[in-house]
């Protein structure tokens, strides 16, 4: 890659920690410490926001974060740097006689750019699930092992546990304490995947799997209609404050190439993308003129720029194009419908599912995870379960055996529109079919009549799919199906999603899970108004809830809230029934006491015959 | 009740039909009518509303709504005027030597109060469960078979649904084709209600059942910090407007007798209310000061006016109150947590166990349903689902069986904070303890993390328990645990809801459910935006949210959207596919053709030996 100077127009992104909140170190892996008032420990919680929380971390985005795993990948000694491709201008959707290279008007080349990415030396397998398979407990393993534990060292008694704490968890195996063992037995298993591109070293290491905390992932990306490089690093830095674990960028417009290095270089979470969506561009957006060439150049521009997992719909395979048919709403995923136009115009099996094989090869060099994407998912409650959707799962799970045959990280990705009572089904097909690689679904949306509110609709889905094991939700925004999603939608749907993987991992009986719900709920029984909102998934919109009913400072430490008013509270009321409670037992070891007196004082009594 | 003049400062309620939409009669019900291009037929939905969207109504709130089941309810012979309770000042929150009358300075009386309410006359019982015992079909049973069938009046054959359209009903039977028999076979055997009090004539006949369409409830109420009757009946008008099927006025400030004549007189939907809420209010407070006498004088003043339910908290027992001793969250319920202080401080037995016959006699004379309060349901994860909320939940279902007893209709109310895996528990103990009576549960909130997203965090768990058997869903607005709900937050709550209870009705097997999604879906798939905008819960705001990325009229017509742009469409290429599948069935048939003319023509081959 060639670095072309450029004057870079300034912006800045969101940095500071959140409300009462610090970053901590344990065994090196970052974590958000809550404080808490009244004597409460303080609670550490997963973070997936990087240094833009961190003060005492110099944010510098031309420059890009710190390179944390590139000492790690480059002892174990099984890569090598290389020059790397050429960037072509219709990397960034410029025609190729346009003489501008990799620049374009509207958005600079990132400066600091990557000069040789690495590779897997010839011979060598670099995947997480090569060493896993080997035996070796990597870097990326005990970094997530300390990561999922939040804090954790003790093992709480299991026998001790309540029903609220032990949940139901449908054949998933949480251990109490996760240790670096496990995550590489998950890994070998394939239950579990960590997304983590060589070429993507500033990412923080993190598990996509069944027995670990459910994860979520948001979309940003800029489309035809619209494209600028700082709102698109900015979405990914606002996404990961709230809680994003991973993000992807399915950009479409121009420029793809370019806001794809600022966004990998400034990301601590692993990034996905969908290939095809950048090949299409390069042809003009004129699906029939894709090539198995143009493809397999794409993969390889964007392994070397460090994308961590591609969506790739190998599964839609020419056979199942009319099984659409009498759909309601036909092919909505939108590489699922760019192959399938390509196979009906060509009459051919698809080139993603012909190259399936050198696709892997290409993916292990660089340890690209896939995500097979479902371009057969439903679009609509009516056509939730049905033979093309199924036809395509059984594809993809064929599809795992191949790849993990060429030791490459594999999760599949699941619907879309399915109403509750069919959930339950795409969940055991999924772990029959693919042989238990992680789940990773969009939603699903548990009904179609609330455009506008689909973080709603799919929220319930999610929650509820997330419970019966998928890995990963993917989030929907306020916007979806009728516009591209803003900074507030972003945030919305993220805290959304937030709540369907929290719910998710409280009714798996995730060890950790309740933690921050009893922190919560102790706050807000003693009145602790401060600590409830810090304790919340988004402190801001709590506490301006709160001000705007009772705005004066004292209402935040006064023994009643808006809902009662001063004179009443049922909270104070619970209070009063402890001294109760105390007072009954009082009375009855009283009476106990007197009888045990008048009998005699004798322990055992006689039995009445 | 005495009518006193005052002067009434002008106020005005939203009014006007949703986007193309208007107001039609099926035998007399009223429902809205969707319009569609394209030539689809229009869709006629539920329509909560009443007169507020008609423009062939003229709206008087000054006036009150027109008494639809006035003459209904004379006619049967049962009832009689008398002249009713003296209103007193302190029915108003006012002192009783303030010489003020019903007047306070801040809410004027309803202009047009009624005269002489109505009662039972002596040895007759009012209720739709006595009637329906009896055999008969009332008006009221009618209005509702017709309503919960949306127009639809042809049965589809069964043997051809989907299973998208079968659903998993967890034992409830809804039938294909609703009859005014089959609403009486229900309310006779306790599993719906009607709340139709006899003095809220204006109510349009609603049920509420496990074997209907599942309903929610939204609360308003003024509070001690903040009152005003202009704003608490447009909230009314308002959560009605965008689908609450009941409304429950939670007012516990000053003036709740004339800010509650002003909402039923103007109120279409079912208005249930909480007693002891205006009961403690008249003892200043204290819940220690409350008494029999006083809560009995609150019920008939709440009779009269025509509240259709009551939540009473009956079951909060003496004996349970040291069973929430070790919970998180103590009592959280309000009524209960009143009742609890009351128990303790006189150390005595609740007098709304003691005098529950006694209630029973004055609800039966105004038919007014009871809501069995939950006093001790859960206010966090931590509390889910223990002994003391099934210890009272059990003595809900003893109490059922004393007010059916008495001819009362019974709905249960239920929790509170649940997480995913203990929600079906919920439902399963109530069918059993409370014998089938109607399940009305609020939320439940699958997780305490997220104050200023309990929409959400209860939206999970009310779609949830609505699938699993529950008739009435209460809202959360965004606010809960922080503030009261303002106008937005009513409009956030009650849409989440109608999405909660959508997507149990389509899990359900509701027969009608689907309809909506299909007709949303197939719009969507034909690029017909305005239909899809108006076909959804909340037209306004899916136009808008549109609008922001594509706000040209043009793109509101034009075959793509801003998640792809012009060039390509996911929905464009599935179109091709109905062509492709149709060319390969022609292909197929040629070949099939050209096999049959080579074998002579003959149709029954000869088996090759």
């Amino acid at each position: 890659m060639k670095n072309e100077k450029f004057s870079v127009t300034p912006f800045t992104v969101t940095t500071g920690p959140l409300p009462a909140s610090r970053k901590i170190y344990v065994n090196g892996v970052a974590m958000r410490e809550i404080a808490l008032s009244g004597g409460e420990p303080p609670l550490a919680v997963y973070d997936t926001s990087g240094a833009y929380t961190d003060p005492a971390t110099k944010i510098d985005i031309y420059k890009g974060l710190p390179k944390l795993r590139d000492k790690w990948i480059r002892e174990r000694g099984d890569v090598e740097e290389y020059p790397g491709r050429v960037v072509k201008p219709e990397d960034n959707g410029l025609k190729k006689d346009s003489g501008f290279g990799i620049r374009d008007s509207g958005v600079p080349v990132f400066p600091n750019v990557v000069q040789n990415p690495l590779r897997a030396k010839k011979g060598k397998s670099v995947t997480q699930l090569t060493y896993a398979r080997a035996g070796i407990i990597t870097k990326e393993m005990e970094y997530i092992a300390t990561r999922e534990n939040e804090g954790r060292t003790v093992k709480p008694e299991s026998a001790k546990l309540k029903p609220y704490q032990r949940g139901e968890s449908f054949g998933a195996k949480i251990p109490q304490i996760i240790t670096p063992e496990f995550v590489r037995d998950e890994i070998a298993k394939g239950r579990a995947i960590i997304p983590a591109n060589i070429n993507h070293p500033e990412a923080e290491p993190m598990i996509i799997g069944r027995n670990f905390k459910v994860k979520i992932n948001a979309n940003i990306g800029n489309s035809a209609v619209t494209s600028s490089v700082a709102e698109e690093v900015e979405k990914m830095v606002w996404a990961i404050r709230w809680g994003a674990d991973n993000v992807m960028d399915l950009s479409t417009g121009r420029n793809i190439h370019n806001i794809r290095e600022w966004i990998i270089r400034n990301s601590p979470v692993p990034i996905g993308t969908v290939p095809i969506y950048q090949a299409l561009e390069k042809v003009g957006g004129i699906a029939e003129e894709l090539t198995w060439e143009v493809y397999r150049d794409t993969l390889i521009e964007q392994c070397e720029q460090g994308v961590d997992y591609f969506t790739i719909h190998a599964g839609v395979r020419l056979p199942f194009i009319p099984m659409t048919e009498f759909r309601k709403t036909g092919i909505v995923s939108r590489g699922g419908s760019i192959m399938a136009k390509w196979c009906m115009s060509h009459h051919k099996e698809s080139f993603l599912y012909t190259n399936f094989e050198e696709i892997c090869e290409i993916m292990r060099a660089y340890d690209v995870s896939f995500s097979l994407g479902d371009g057969l998912r439903p679009g609509s409650i009516h056509d939730a379960n049905d033979e093309a959707q199924f036809a395509e799962l059984k594809t993809l799970g064929e599809l795992t055996k191949i790849a993990w045959k060429h030791d490459c990280q594999v999760m599949i990705e699941g619907p879309g529109h399915v109403p509750m009572h069919l959930i339950k089904e795409n969940m055991d097909k999924q772990l029959e079919y693919c042989h238990e690689a992680p789940f990773y679904t969009l939603g699903p949306l548990t009904t179609d009549i609330a455009p506008g509110y689909d973080h709603i609709t799919s929220g319930i889905g999610a929650a509820m799919i997330g419970w019966f094991g998928t890995s990963m939700l993917c989030y929907v925004t306020p916007k979806e199906h009728l516009g591209l999603p803003d900074r507030d939608d972003v945030k919305v749907g993220v805290v959304t999603y937030k709540i369907a993987a929290h719910a998710a991992d409280l009714a798996k009986g995730h060890p950790s899970a309740h933690m921050r719900d009893d922190a919560l709920s102790k706050a807000r029984f003693d009145f602790r108004w401060q600590d409830q909102f810090n304790l919340s998934l988004d402190p801001e919109t709590a506490k301006d809830f709160h001000d705007e009913t009772l705005p004066a400072d004292g209402a935040k430490v006064a023994h009643f809230c808006s809902m009662c008013g001063p004179k009443f509270c049922s909270m104070k009321i619970s209070q009063d029934v402890r001294d109760f409670a105390q007072g009954e037992r009082d009375k009855g070891m009283k009476e106990m006491a007197e009888k045990f007196k008048e009998s005699g004082g004798e322990i055992y009594q006689k039995v009445a015959v």
